[in-house]
């Protein structure tokens, strides 16, 4: 039995399955005997000490985790900035973990995540604290460095994919004299990696998606709205996938939801489709629709991909593995050996090389015309989403997700004034 | 062996499962071995006797339309209006029934269709010509009147209170520092049933959706403001569902996307999600999210309810025995005789009693304060999602949906000129 406590703290937008990194960082944890504390809302709960109990859960509850969507310990949009200006922050996280015997931190989330769990490992190494700290990936975005992919991103793909499909028989049936246009908006602030998964829906040339605008090319309205009215006098409809991050030449976004920022700096998006098809109609005259699925593309659980479940599994076990080992400073990645049979297997890379990169599409993945994806990004996208992993559902037709109740072990230090 | 054929024809929006009726009543129709016949993309196939050969697709594509949605013969937004200002189509329906020997007219559709297949088993009859006309009972919004429910909504709605439930789940993860309210946009325009399965999503008082607003109680902003601010409070998040059709005091829609009307004279809807979002942000300056699901929510076979499935394919074969039996001017309906164990069965009505009927929901199915259901609401509502009927799937991580081949028989009239 090892001594001292694993605090895990879930970052940023939660997925379908970081409940399942979280199943299984506990079980892996319980198996070696290890005491754990779950962070009550992210990063925010080690700084005002509010530190759940998780031998509290009971083993259902811990294994009915990793078929629930959301983030059961709750997560939070905060950002440490460096060391010298947050200073203060990073010392109270050091404060909290000696109160509470923290010798292992596993941070789960993004590159901004990423970036915290490697300046609190440099803190700690600093006034001499023995802390190993290792990120645990997660983003529905795909953005993150190193990593084949991230948990939560196949899920999300898959979401995207069969909604994609399944409203385009809709729109195929109608069109004649109903909607001749539908967006689908996918969310992606600068990576198109969701608006690209759309594409899986269909592989012929006549099948939907029939245009998918990326961020990684500017839009040009002109060029657009011909193809659209091209692919509707071809096809009697057009099914369009757009990233919520698409810009134009001048690099403004297309729509901006005028909401500002949020707290990690990002602008906040929203109303690329209804933009977008509001210039359809407005221009081409079509009778169109639009849908912006918004957080239910990322909690969809019920639509879960078994690629990425099992990854979120393995990326957690991985974690409680390299923090006994001591492996400090870095993230269990996914590295692909094959596509197809696809073969995967979890590698440990570090932190400092995935702190706060973005990974982009490769522009090999973008049909050389810039509204489609090529074989490449088949070849990548789709074991991504192979597999189903649905919940257990109730009788009452619901998934019998859990919503555990968290019990905060007594606090030991002053509340904290920050 | 029946000599005639049997015409069948979807009409007015696609749900995930119409195709399933379709199904069922073909293979009912190759049983008694009659001859079937699709309109291509509803009546409008029927006028310009655009005939799809049924014969041709083979016994595996008839099964997989059961787990495919859309509307595989093409649907239409076309609505016949009285015998004496369309006389010509439906004389020209009879003329095409005539030279194909269509001798039974199954329409699968909603109250307009019902209409419809009224008016021309009434045209028929005026004629001579021997026909029998069945309605076959379709709908995602639930309010055609005598059956107990509509195929098509059960999937609707489940798909929209599983949904409601997991994007509740991520938005309590993240709402200290995030989303603090999260709008729903549920179809309907005129009555309120997808918006009350949404609050099949939670039971308790503090469950989401913690607000409902339905077509049926006008709108009041300032209450639904007060209302969204009290729950911030005390739960610390907010999530809302509401219906497309809602209409303040003055009996104007909230939001009214401006396309004018369809075909069918019906306002063409969208938006009031993004405008109660855009309400609450300014008023109360709470960070808000919304989504607006659109078809995705009535293609969604992949969530599909297993009741709502089999009452699809009832219905279907049921419309098949009708006809042969020479049942004239009927629909079957669900007949519920208990709420849990929920036990239906299938019985006739007369369309007469349906054709441009509109039920809307009983009033005891709406919380005294308007804005959540009641207890019977939920037994009423309950069996309707329950039991999941999920596609097979393809390695590649899509369901194995089918779009057949398309045959149509050769013409024998010259063409329509209407």
């Amino acid at each position: 039995m090892a001594t001292g406590t694993l605090l895990y703290a879930q970052s940023g937008g939660v997925t379908a399955v970081i409940n399942a990194s979280a199943s299984a960082v506990i079980q892996a944890a319980r198996a070696k005997k290890v005491r754990v504390l779950g962070a009550r809302n992210g990063i925010l709960g080690a700084l005002r000490e509010e530190l759940v109990d998780a031998s509290k859960l009971s083993a259902a509850e811990v294994r009915a985790l990793a078929h629930t969507p959301g983030g059961a310990f709750g997560s939070c949009r905060v950002k440490l900035k460096s060391l010298q200006a947050d200073r203060a922050k990073y010392e109270r996280l050091l404060e909290v973990f000696r109160a509470h015997d923290v010798r292992w931190f596993l941070y789960n989330g993004g590159n901004d995540s990423a970036d915290t769990a490697l300046k609190v490992s440099q803190l700690a190494a600093e006034f001499g604290y023995p802390l190993t700290c290792v990120g645990v990936p997660k983003t529905v975005d795909n953005d993150l460095a190193v990593t084949d992919c991230c948990p939560g991103f196949g899920s999300a793909a898959k979401y995207t994919a069969v909604s994609l499909r399944e409203c385009a028989l809709d729109v195929a049936a109608m069109a004649e004299t109903s909607t001749k246009v539908f967006v689908y908006e996918a969310m992606g602030r600068h990576a198109g990696w969701l608006a690209a998964a759309a594409g899986l829906a269909g592989t012929g040339a006549n099948d939907a998606p029939h245009i998918i605008l990326f961020p990684e090319r500017a839009y040009d309205e002109a060029d657009f709205l011909a193809r659209v009215d091209a692919v509707v006098k071809r096809v009697g409809h057009c099914v369009v996938a757009a990233s919520e991050g698409i810009r134009g030449a001048d690099g403004k976004f297309v729509a901006d939801a005028g909401a500002g920022t949020d707290s990690f700096g990002h602008a906040q998006l929203g109303g690329v489709a209804s933009h977008l098809a509001g210039r359809v109609k407005d221009m081409l005259g079509h009778k169109v629709h639009w849908a912006l699925p918004d957080y239910l593309q990322r909690s969809a659980r019920h639509i879960a991909s078994k690629t990425d479940l099992e990854q979120a599994l393995a990326v957690g076990r991985a974690a409680v593995e390299c923090a006994l080992a001591g492996q400090n400073a870095v993230m269990p990645v996914i590295v692909r050996t094959n596509d197809s049979p696809y073969r995967w297997h979890v590698d440990i890379a570090p932190l400092a090389k995935i702190a706060n990169h973005e990974k982009k599409m490769p522009a090999s993945f973008i049909r050389k015309d810039g509204y489609g994806i090529t074989a490449a990004a088949r070849r990548y996208l789709t074991p991504l989403i192979a597999g189903e992993a649905p919940p257990p559902y109730g009788k009452e037709g619901l998934p019998a997700y859990v919503e555990p109740k968290l019990t905060l072990v007594r606090k030991k230090l002053p509340a904290w004034a920050g």
